[in-house]
């Protein structure tokens, strides 16, 4: 089997980790950096500090970040980057605003607007400026993958950009900026991270390294998940669950997630489900599919690996803990028509179903809306 | 719990990825390399092989390389290069060959000896050629570590030199290339690995990423070391312990090693013990020592992740192997002298003795080498 692993971002994890913001921005020579934000963290006051802390090389910010971030907003930070002389890029939210802030410090470096990289109308830059990549939920694992998943809501566009030119300098993962994450928001950024972790394993681009961080996440969100959800400042399941979603994030960094992220689109895009509610939706009824073609029997390693017997059991644990945290198992409260369910199953086609172990075809995708609804 | 990670070297794996090299050298814009092995490699034909293939850039060879490499030989290789203006420099061997080339491709850049760095009389060049690692046996891991072993063997002086400038910006691990490792070689690189593994998981400095990579490379060692030693063209044992090898790399690249490695250093060079089985005489020793004061319960959690009850079943297990394998259990052989012992113990205090999860006196080392002995 042939593989190829290269993870060139220097990760700094620990609570209290943020310190290391101003020794990390002279290591990589910043002068004058943007920092790029959300609301609630303006709100929340953790945008003033880090401005206040490091005073003479924080002077531009751009909060406006929403979910779904926009290619106006990619500009916006790009056009703030241009006219200040920026020469690195902050970036410190959920996975919107670390996938927004990776595309504009690449897109300041040219001129064209963001949409036209997203309609794939011109190539994506060679250039780019530093990252330093902060992330205050335990979920996307954006702030080591060189990803970026931008939306154009004027045309109804949302697509992933992928070039290692996305991938940040540096990545400080500090559990203790995740303590005043909602109970929800726990919940479904802590499923996102076992959906990365599992489709990292089962994808047909498995290998060996992103093996081994794939299992070891998927052990923590079992252990630790519900404890955070429970206990917003427990120190020890706030800790794990961060480390979890940067170990699950290495270990999909390559291989790519699978079908459950594919049913993920749509279900955000038509019915708003949050991303890793959508992604958790799925993932347990494409383990029992998997599970019954488990020829080389890596799925019941997997299952054995995170302490199940068997993977039948482990998907009955995934519905379990969906149940204890809060999160949906069916989309009964949809009242979904049959016109809807087939969107569903249409939009499901995305690439990334194709890195399901076992073949996912149309009918398998009604049956499984079907079973949901 | 703090902790940092970087892994900066592309990793190629497979049968055959040597296949890659031409594409390798031409993405790293190299135009003229030095070719770097040993006596053996260059006998077996090998070198011949890669010149013949990749004629245009590589036509400097220094095949001279030994166990233990010296600093003139780091001298020799740093001179071609400059003699030859070279641009990169492709390392094809075991580990000493690799690590002589790292230290060549920087050392290269300024006109001091090797020897002055071996001494610490001036501070490591912080400019470098572009390195290609091809290991050919599994076991150093040096193909992805920022350390090299030198010797100035006139000085009597041995030790590591660790730099980010000796990361290779491309390793190619190809597990065909060791199938010609004779079976006792492959035993003892074989336990390099499993120590390897073992002394990052259990270190002091012991950090999550590394702990689960550690967790895989043990475990393919259990599995797959004895068909290897028994069976040289088997390709699954082959490539799972280049994989053990590559991952083990990975897992102690930062954590360093610990005791038995501390301990491997006198027995190599005092005794003529080979680096892999000088670890292995004592690596299980440890882990009793250890499993006695286990007050975290990790070391039980690395015995379960790799299959065994216990710390103790797998301490039988590693001696076991040691026996199966034909490595050295004892020094029982070297009717050793008090006075000789006296000195293994005296030699043993190297730092990397600090890095084992209980601290270990001279007292603890005299009774171990008396019951090797
Ligand atoms: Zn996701
Ligand atoms: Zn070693």
């Amino acid at each position: 089997m042939n593989w190829h692993y290269l993870q060139p971002v220097t990760i700094h994890f620990g609570n209290g980790m943020i310190a290391c913001l101003k020794d990390e921005i002279r290591r990589l020579g910043g002068t004058r950096g943007l920092l790029v934000t959300s609301p609630s963290l303006e709100k929340n006051g953790l945008a003033a500090r880090l401005v206040a802390d490091n005073e003479k090389t924080l002077q531009t910010v751009y909060s406006r970040v929403s979910p779904n971030p926009d290619v106006s907003q990619c500009d916006a930070c790009a056009g703030l980057i241009r006219q200040n002389g920026c020469d690195f890029v902050l970036a410190v939210g959920g996975g919107s605003v670390l996938d927004c802030a990776k595309a504009a410090a690449a897109f300041c470096t040219a001129a064209a607007p963001a949409s036209e990289y997203l309609e794939k109308k011109r190539p994506l830059p060679e250039a780019h400026l530093p990252l330093i990549a902060v992330p205050t939920t335990a979920g996307t694992g954006s702030e080591i993958t060189r990803v970026a998943v931008l939306s154009d809501h004027q045309k109804g566009l949302k697509a992933p950009l992928n070039t290692p030119v996305f991938y940040p300098a540096t990545a400080i993962v500090d559990p203790e900026l995740t303590y005043t994450v909602p109970k929800h928001v726990t919940a479904c950024t802590g499923m996102d991270v076992l959906c990365h972790a599992i489709e990292a394993y089962w994808n047909i681009h498995h290998q060996p390294v992103c093996d081994a961080l794939a299992i070891h996440a998927a052990r923590l969100v079992f252990r630790h998940l519900e404890t955070a959800c429970e206990e917003p400042e427990n120190a020890l399941a706030r800790e794990k669950m961060a480390e979890a979603s940067v170990t699950a994030g290495l270990a999909f960094a390559l291989p790519g997630t699978a079908a459950a992220h594919a049913c993920s689109y749509p279900l955000t895009s038509n019915l708003g489900i949050p991303h890793g509610e959508a992604c958790g939706l799925t993932i347990d009824h494409f383990m029992r599919i998997n599970a019954e073609k488990d020829t080389d029997g890596r799925l019941r390693e997997l299952a054995f690996a995170t302490g199940f017997d068997n993977a039948c059991s482990m998907a009955d644990a995934i519905s379990e803990l969906k149940y204890r945290t809060g999160l949906k198992t069916s989309l009964a409260g949809y009242d979904l028509t049959d016109d809807q369910l087939e969107k569903l199953v249409q939009a499901s086609l995305h690439p990334n179903l194709q890195n399901n172990p076992v073949p996912i075809t149309e009918a398998m995708l009604r049956d499984l809306y079907r079973d949901l609804r």
